[in-house]
């Protein structure tokens, strides 16, 4: 009998968040993982840590997808990549909006390389890594994939628009090309292990790793921006996901990218909310101590809830979130505490 | 007294149609001229023509987009370039569908360069050749500036769709920026002189084009596709207007553009629709010819009426289209009879 060949997938963005907890789900799924990061958010030393846990070998380069050529070099260093998971791009929301040409530049043309590079080595399946962003303020609630999309409310968010629509294109030209299409709402939390987790540089964006912080001692308070939403308790509701779920989507994924062609877009989320101040006492829970926080008024854009219909998901990839927000606060809290400085190295001591 | 400066106007693609025809246009309206082109489509002939009519010097380069350094050296040797109006892209809609990543790439990675360059140089007004494409099928008519853009049916109408986007997001923040997007419905004919007019390479792409070389009897017949919309003879019913009328509009956006600030979007039609058969029967008329033709199945994609609003550019910009159909016939009939090869010089003989 042949030993069943394992498949091998390339993750762009691999060492970063969502991309390092994919790599480690894809490994333990038994399929062989090739990286390539710029090392702009994502870390090196993620890389070896998944590689210590789970023993494999990840074959990791240091390329920016605004090079093409060094794009096609990885191809062709590993004519056996048969699938691409596509989550390398800038993700600052606010940064977007004070450096649009650069979001449109590294996100949109680093797509269009990608997908060209695909093209010239014939691999034809790709999961990209997208965001309820897409969708603009919600005309209705939860959102379910048939939702309008295009109408966002930042540069960030077009970006992932506009890539959806040229990999929709390139669908509807060849039809041996799959792209999944998954539509991220909130994803917080960290690998059980605590060996990797998010590592926001500078000021984080997201509101878990911001709370993190303050109970960590970084931060002194959080600003809850606005209690006056028409919400259970007046502050801004989102659907927060695991981050180990959100990377089981990705599993999920794979094996509907390789069985359908065209273009398929997916919600990953709860499909229920949580406020912000369900999130602090959740959060003091897991920590055991008091989070200081201040009301201050609403953020211009901000809305009162987003929240996925993430139904589709379930009957088409079966895949659905099991993690709860406990379990999410817990696994973000073990991770701030055994690396109060992320991935960085202070004194040759990892922290 | 001190002799008024004149301002100079850095055109892209300025030698291709709609270019070429605001070149002679800003000309005659006292305009210093400096024209970039790959020459893709435009013709260095077409350059050449307009300086002997107007018997002014047209700085040209042969500079692609796509080469930002050769961009920013044309801002470096005209620092009086003080505004750039964008014709430069591709777009043929059939072919766009076909390579969506080249339309991609041209259209939208060719426009950041330009606007980076732009930044780099100290210029922050632009005039914007979009389209009345970025509306996609009209959802009431006739479509005025608010109608929704985005649900658009090519890569080459997304790919105006998001460049108007990033001109967005770069007057949201340089509030010295000032965009102007100028919408075009279906522009047609050409300059009164007969020395320069559309030329298509290969089989015409546009209707009139089209019909023009079926009446000098390079094509046999044209191909009617549909004659059973909800139209006034059953065929479709587009939005034509003369090519100067364009043209002019484009002057009437350099003085919005030096006087206010931030993104504004305009459509330029006539307002007035007519068939298919309305233009064969106007240009018989002109041609003094038959034209062949047959009615053949609908196309997919074709809508059945598309119509401007046009009162928001004569509102405040002051343009009103003042050519008739028959006009757009009688000069696009001239062009072609004193050019049949186009711009194209056989035998050292122009056509």
């Amino acid at each position: 009998m042949a030993t069943e060949q394992k498949e091998t997938v390339l993750v762009t963005g691999g060492a970063g968040y969502v991309g390092s907890h994919t790599v480690i789900t894809l490994l333990e799924g038994n399929y062989n993982v090739v990286v390539i990061d710029n090392f702009a958010n994502g870390n090196e030393e993620c890389i070896h840590r998944i590689e210590t846990l789970t023993k494999s070998k990840v074959p990791c380069y240091h390329v920016d997808l605004l090079n093409k050529r060094e794009v096609l070099d990885v191809f062709k260093k590993h004519p056996d990549i048969s699938v691409v998971i596509h989550f390398a791009a800038l993700k600052a929301v606010g940064e977007s909006v004070a450096k649009p040409l650069l979001y449109y530049r590294v996100n949109v043309l680093g797509t269009i390389n990608l997908i060209e590079a695909m093209c010239e080595s014939g691999v034809t399946k790709i999961i990209f890594s997208s965001s309820a962003t897409v969708y603009g303020d919600p005309k209705y609630l939860p959102m379910d994939e048939k939702h309008p999309v295009g109408n966002c409310t930042s540069p960030y968010a077009k970006t992932k628009h506009f890539v959806e629509e040229i990999l929709f294109d390139i669908c509807r030209i060849k039809p041996e090309w799959s792209a999944v299409v998954l539509r991220y709402f909130n994803p917080v939390g960290a690998h059980s292990s605590g060996i990797i987790g998010e590592d926001p540089q500078g000021v984080p964006n997201n509101l878990t790793p911001y709370v993190s912080q303050v109970a960590i001692g970084k931060r002194q308070e959080l600003m809850v921006y606005g209690d006056d939403y028409d919400t259970h308790d007046g502050t801004g509701v989102r659907d927060y996901l695991h981050i180990t779920d959100l990377a089981r989507g990705h599993i999920a994924a794979m094996k509907k990218v390789k069985t359908t062609n065209g273009f398929n877009a997916y919600n990953l989320g709860t499909g229920k909310g949580s406020s912000v101040l369900d999130v602090v006492k959740a959060f003091e829970k897991a920590c055991g101590k008091k989070i200081n926080y201040k009301i201050v008024p609403r953020r211009d854009g901000d809305v009162a809830t987003m929240c996925a219909d993430p139904r589709k998901a379930e009957a088409e990839l079966g895949w659905t979130a099991i993690h709860t927000l406990d379990d999410m606060c817990r696994d973000l809290w073990n991770w701030q505490t055994k690396n109060p400085n992320g991935f960085k190295i202070i004194n040759g001591v990892k922290h």
